[in-house]
């Protein structure tokens, strides 16, 4: 099978590292499925091409094409390629059922707060509302940190053991705001990010992201 | 099987009609599944006690116990249910695929907008960030909307013919700004709501949900 991966190839440089076809990027390594990327350039405007929002009408990135199968939404593509592949899958019902839980609370429940700093920060720093809103935010995003410290202390990852797609949602989620120094405060959380940094597949994927989007 | 369900007992009235419990409730009755409620009293901190933290360390309801399987998030109790009782899914693999993709599409993309614009009307209309903030959120809104105008222009259903459980999702996420007038330009997307609020399962749930918090 050959799995095509619409991502970023040119984007404005705030948002390097943390776009979200870096969830997929690191599903497919993590999974080892033969892909190749197809790099859409934001500034000339091929996320708003006749061609791509054929793929997705929402005109973000990222989406897949395989075999002929179009998905969209970076969860749902994290959690297709786990299945397909099953890799990063935990094995019992109730535990895959925890599987998408984690999925949720790290997209619904944790990212919000976390994006919502990130775009005050990286795009709108010196707006008025940006300035009035931010403390709550960061009040509300300490409030989530401080439950998955909670959830951390003995657990490698959120599953347990062992590394599973849930892991990668909320790693990305947690990366909304490495460039603050929330984080400094959860040591578990922190020594949680580092863990999963460190995997090989995660090296892989980011090496190849930022060599593209240097090129 | 018996399934508990932790939803509100007590809520802030400005938010009856759409907390996140009621994805759950609607869910539960389209699958026909024996449940009971747990209706949790926020203003006497019910979603803060020890035992309630045990269940969902975030404190937030829905959650749900099932034999002993205990699961928070409503998207992944929807998804949960559905599979539990085979019902509000699709039939082909590559069907799933996209049922995965609109339930994330309902959450990550069209909710985020229509939250933070009930956030704002609801609980922070004189704030003066909120004044200034809203127009560009209308403005994300309206565009997601149009996406969703094009998509249902011959579709009854987000999946085509057969209602699923994300259109339990994308309606939930709509019905965040059905205060406001800005449904009011997409009459797809309001034929579309209409249609799924028409449902039995719908009323039924949406019934004893109003009797129970009104008691």
């Amino acid at each position: 099978m050959m799995i095509t991966m619409y991502g970023f190839g040119k984007v404005t440089p705030q948002v390097v590292g943390i776009t979200r076809d870096l969830r997929v990027l690191w599903a497919l390594e993590e999974c080892e499925l033969p892909h190749q990327v197809n790099g859409l350039d934001d500034f000339a405007g091929e996320l708003h091409s006749a061609d791509y929002l054929a793929i997705n009408p929402f005109g973000k990135v990222p989406a897949i094409d395989h075999d002929g199968v179009i998905i969209f939404e970076s969860g749902a593509i994290v959690i297709y390629l786990a299945e397909q592949s099953g890799r990063l899958l935990p094995t019992s019902e109730s535990e895959r059922a925890k599987a998408l839980q984690w999925t949720f609370a790290a997209l619904d429940t944790v990212e919000p707060p976390m994006t919502q700093i990130a775009v005050i920060d990286l795009f709108e720093a010196d707006a008025e509302w940006a300035k009035l809103r931010r403390p709550a935010l960061v009040e509300m995003a300490k409030n989530y940190l401080a439950v998955l410290e909670d959830v951390l202390i003995s657990k490698r990852y959120l599953l347990g053991d062992q590394f599973t797609y849930p892991d990668i949602l909320m790693v990305a989620a947690l990366s909304q705001i490495q460039h603050t120094n929330l984080l400094d405060e959860f040591p578990n959380v922190t020594s949680y990010l580092t863990r999963c940094h460190d995997r090989p597949a995660w090296h892989k994927c980011l090496d190849a992201y930022n060599r593209r989007l240097a090129a």
